[in-house]
């Protein structure tokens, strides 16, 4: 049998909070067709989901365990965690992947509610899910993503363990930086010699690596890597989304090729202030827009291209909440999260800083070994 | 600028190809959510994908080239395609995540195509789609899977060229089998040693690395890593999906440690000769049913737990079609397909195989450098 990321208690608390949230808002079951949302619930892993052949659905009830419907291929591993309602199809299926299996579980609820809104998406055929609901005429599907979202963004001690492993790794990673980049390499090079250093420091996957390079900052921070070659003057930006069990760290660190010019140098400790603005205020009770107007004033600018300064961490890459001016959630123990400040430098030029931080009872835990003030300057 | 993975004359044909299948079907545009598709009529390459976010759009008229709508964050790496009309919002945004902006675009359009059959998912908030349908009263959204995928399944040289060189990649690595894996060593240490090899043999990323060991065979196909430790007599399997500038090779190999029993020797030679039945009558006018008996008849058995005996391949790691009993899609040169034939070995066990090829005017073209009859054993 696979082995567990986590034991079974941790299953059985996250789904009673989230069934205490349905009892709340009246809902008879949750309905999820998601990887990150199935696996919170049961512990299932794969990268089989890189396949989009096949649907997976997971049930919770207001009451009792998560029901399965399931491809057959997942079932040896479905069983090696908590649940035990596993309900498997064929897949692929001529007429019918799992849409009649589906309709026989929900049909005992009135009201279901699943992920609508903000950051969701429905990873099954538009078709089916229309079939569904006519076969279960009568049956409401409501928007759950709020309920989801506030159960999710609320980190057990068991979850945030995890996020600071992966969060050590990749600190330790870029601690290797002068050893890993230098002039005349190219940025496919260096990138590719950072995914390595990662998985020797103990990731189990690079699901993302994103950067930049250029004189004196970057035009985006989203592009994968060029043939550009590394050279005097430039400053060079990775931002990391490696994964320990499922789990990521996301943040980046910025380095000076031989040297930094004085504007590159100010804007770093720009970036590196900002995080200790929002670090300084980031409690129980204080909400995302506090924190990002703590950010915003030490740069003296908005969020730009980005959008936003920062956002919640975990099972996925980004998370609700948003560090945004319009995001009211309040901050609550152990909500894990990015401190992602930027700066438009002008001539189309960026840099951006990152890093990842537990709201705790009092200051929060930093979960990213901290960047400090002064650029680190490589020399070859 | 980003480099572009193709020219722009790629781009061109490629939205060429599906306007001609959309009046055809007398659809005035297509509606795309996803990554893949928003890739393949642009060029937009970016593991910025990851984070749920944000939704990204795009619409390829039946005329004219595609209209991107996206977050502003995306602006300067879609600039660098071949896209002109790209339209941004501020995302994430309070009230409107895109879709008043989208609205304007898709206005003009009464009979809107877009992917709701097999494969395909809704990668846009539920709610946010609902609000949109209100908006365009009147315009009539229309399952376009089939189009797109009878579109996508037909590789262009440009294309077979890339899946050509992961493949290589990926069969360079699987030749280092023996100074990477060997008895003592887990399960989690292998797959790291498997992945680092594949990026230093040229790999971009390794998003899908799955398998298992067991002693003569392995309980299921899509698990991660364990702490398992190797021992003689196990069979070890890996099955990779590596990228290259976003096109995916797939396919696995299997490994005796020490040395392999009767009833492996006897099933890897199968596995084998299942994939030269397939390959001796792939040619275009056949079906992927006829493949599928051609492996079956070998096998002696069905798709068993899989539920298909291969599939399409390029920038997904599975496409469509599926080689299973009721796909007739007919081959065409210069499809791409993985031959995956698998065997129940009893007692929970089972072993698989794959290889990767191209349709062709006569034999096909192997990708991957196929594996031999004889399972190949590794001495510690």
């Amino acid at each position: 049998m696979a082995e567990q990321d986590f034991p079974e208690s941790e299953f059985v608390t996250r789904t009673a909070q989230a069934q205490r949230a349905m009892r709340d808002k009246r809902l008879d079951a949750l309905f999820f067709t998601t990887e990150a949302e199935i696996r919170y619930f049961t512990g299932f892993r794969t990268l089989f989901w890189q396949s989009p052949t096949r649907p997976w659905f997971l049930v919770v009830p207001v009451s009792g365990k998560p029901i399965a419907v399931i491809p057959q291929i997942g079932a040896h591993l479905m069983a090696s965690t908590w649940i035990e309602d596993i309900r498997t199809f064929s897949a692929p299926h001529p007429t019918d992947d799992g849409i009649s299996l589906l309709a026989d579980v929900l049909n005992p609820y009135a009201r279901i509610g699943m992920p609508m809104g903000r950051e969701s998406s429905l990873r099954m055929p538009l078709a089916d899910f229309d079939t569904l609901k006519s076969w279960l005429n009568g049956t409401e599907f409501v928007n759950a993503s709020d309920l989801v979202q506030s159960v999710r963004m609320v980190k057990t001690e068991a979850e945030i363990n995890v996020l600071r492993e992966i969060c050590g790794i990749g600190s330790a990673a870029f601690a290797e930086a002068g050893q890993l980049f230098h002039e005349d390499q190219s940025l496919k090079e260096a990138f590719c010699a950072f995914k390595i250093e990662l998985l020797q420091q103990g990731a189990d996957d690079v699901p993302y690596l994103v950067g930049g390079a250029g004189q004196g900052g970057y035009g985006d921070v989203i592009s994968p890597p060029s043939d550009q070659i590394l050279k005097a003057g430039d400053i060079l930006m990775l931002d990391t989304g490696a994964t320990k069990d499922g789990y990521f760290c996301d943040f980046d660190r910025n380095f000076a090729l031989g040297f930094a010019s004085d504007a590159a140098k100010e804007a770093h400790g720009k970036l590196v202030a900002a995080v200790s603005a929002a670090a300084a205020i980031a409690r129980p009770g204080k909400t995302c827009s506090d924190l990002y107007h703590a950010m915003a004033g030490t740069l003296g600018q908005s969020d730009g291209d980005v959008g936003r300064l920062g956002h919640g961490l975990g099972m996925q890459l980004t998370e609700s909440p948003s560090i945004t001016d319009f995001d009211t959630t309040i901050l609550s123990e152990n909500m894990v999260l990015t401190l992602e400040p930027s700066i438009d430098l002008g001539d189309g030029k960026m840099m951006v800083h990152e890093e990842n931080i537990v709201i705790r009872d009092g200051e929060p835990e930093f979960l990213s070994v901290r960047a400090e003030p002064d650029i680190p300057v490589i020399h070859s």
